[in-house]
């Protein structure tokens, strides 16, 4: 990177709430191991969203709405950390994205770049849930990058108790995609 | 039916919230219309259902939540109306789901037999989310009537002022899901 | 099983043509380990079948499909090894279903009960692959068979030199899958 | 279009064989009508590849194979008219890329930009196959071009006797999609 190439800047969130979720430890992890180039940005409070409601939207965007489109509008990237329930996304993450998606997209999410993980304690470390996600962004109109994808099943045995990402391997997994990001981002 | 039939109850729900939403109107089109030996109970609440936390599950399901799995246990059928955003089921809708799948997931969704339909302004009325919908569905242990498949395109036309429907062609086809619904529950 | 009750009759096939596939010698596995009650007849003529094509088709079925479409017709169920190309089914597994799925598709592959399992080197074990199949099955009218799931992954690492399935723990998850077919052919 | 900017020649093909299939006639309309700064010329022999088998390929591409490879190789974009048979993509058109993912796959498809369409008697134009194709493409590497998006229901009505594309709402759309092809593969 060159002195001035400038920082990218990513907004991250994640699609569980419980304070010991595997996905919000690995985008703490994110944030933790940023590359020279990149400062991650945690939105935690994707669990303050209203559930979606157009009769709400028509009254002005809620606060907590608000903050997200601004979150997302400041970023020249996203990363979204997405868990696995029934096979799909969760309704925490897909109700964010119904909030984000919602006019003007152009520019919250139009165009903008994206890096997806996920981590479960399973052995397929929510292929499903991003396989439908990708789907998701694309029809929001996103850039949605396309490898390298990060499944980080069972889980359990790569994060210590206090919930930090000390497995090696998927570490370095997890950098590879952070560096595929900025490229990606830079276009 | 014989005199002894039993009657087949239907717990019906939408993805959106919104008042005038053609998928809401469906449904009560639904609850006007079930044929004889059905009767279809709207869970109207699905609006009310906190954004699904373990952390908060872990102290007990909040009184929404409760009462969403109760209507599910106590029905032998579900009804689904399913509006589809950026080509996937709602975040209200998945939110619900989620809760729905938690344990005990026997009896409230294994083996459940469930019917889903949808609407929307353009001409697709909501295939990819429905398409979506049964793999969550299947996903949770659900069993999904394959057919007949009910996608309500050009919606803005098929309903009065008052959101009754009121086309005939479309009165039809839900008329043929319900009767379709009561055969597929009684197995 | 009853000595009245009738040996349960499943026409098997794989959804790729090499002499050392993963998931022929998946497939070979389940004849040799069919447990009482059902007998798994491999129709190894895939890869004889010609590209669909609807003007051939329209002068009468050529012999390898009259023979695809026989097998099915005399099977109580269906048993398909799918290997993932492309994060989807192959071509040749799906050019088989396309020539089956013709008229006369009832009875062919209207309520067929069918079980799906797969084989690769990958950690997945075809579940992109299997995901799609069983979308394209029940579009075809099957009954998908929901559970066990079988993804046999790290594959290279479970059949000898001679592509005998070894690995006890996938020989006992594929003995759960036969003998949950027996009851899910019988209704 | 500068005199000086090289024309995009696009490969494209179709995923049926039959002589009056819809989606050859929309490709044989998108010959027709290329926008200056666009060539298409069409890939006709898909009906001569093989089923793909692992162990052919080891005995080098049969002569239809290295065609579809040259055909692919000496283009700048790809165009693929997508029919859809039980909710998916057809094999006829899995199988050609199938082979055409095979190595060396760079420069055949990774980083290729590729367009999709279809066309369908049914109203929904091959929502589903088209969905399918994309996953599938994403696979492979390509870089599918995200909108606009063309789905030809109703298509017996569209083309003459002849299977010419008289339609021009339809024509237009098509115009759209290969303006929008040009300016993509110029990236």
């Amino acid at each position: 990177m060159s002195e001035t190439e400038r920082r990218v800047a990513v907004c991250g969130f994640a699609g569980s709430l419980r304070a010991d979720s595997y996905n919000r430890a690995l985008l703490r992890a994110a944030v933790e191991m940023a590359p020279p180039g990149m400062e991650v940005h945690v939105f935690d409070r994707v669990g303050d969203l209203p559930l979606f409601d157009q009769d709400v939207e028509a009254e002005g965007y809620p606060e907590p709405v608000a903050a997200l489109k601004k979150a997302i509008l400041e970023s020249d990237a996203l990363l979204i950390a997405s868990p696995e329930y029934s096979r799909s996304v969760t309704g925490v993450l897909k109700n964010a994205l119904d909030w984000a998606a919602r006019p003007p997209r152009e520019p919250t999410l139009t165009g903008k770049p994206v890096a997806i993980m996920g981590a479960s304690p399973g052995r397929f470390g929510t292929v499903n849930s991003q396989r439908t996600l990708r789907e998701i962004l694309r029809a929001c109109g996103c850039q949605v990058m396309p490898r390298p994808e990060l499944y980080v099943g069972g889980a359990h045995g790569l994060f210590d108790d206090e919930m930090r990402l000390t497995d090696e391997a998927t570490r370095e997994r997890l950098l590879g995609l952070l560096e595929a990001l900025v490229e990606w981002s830079r276009g």
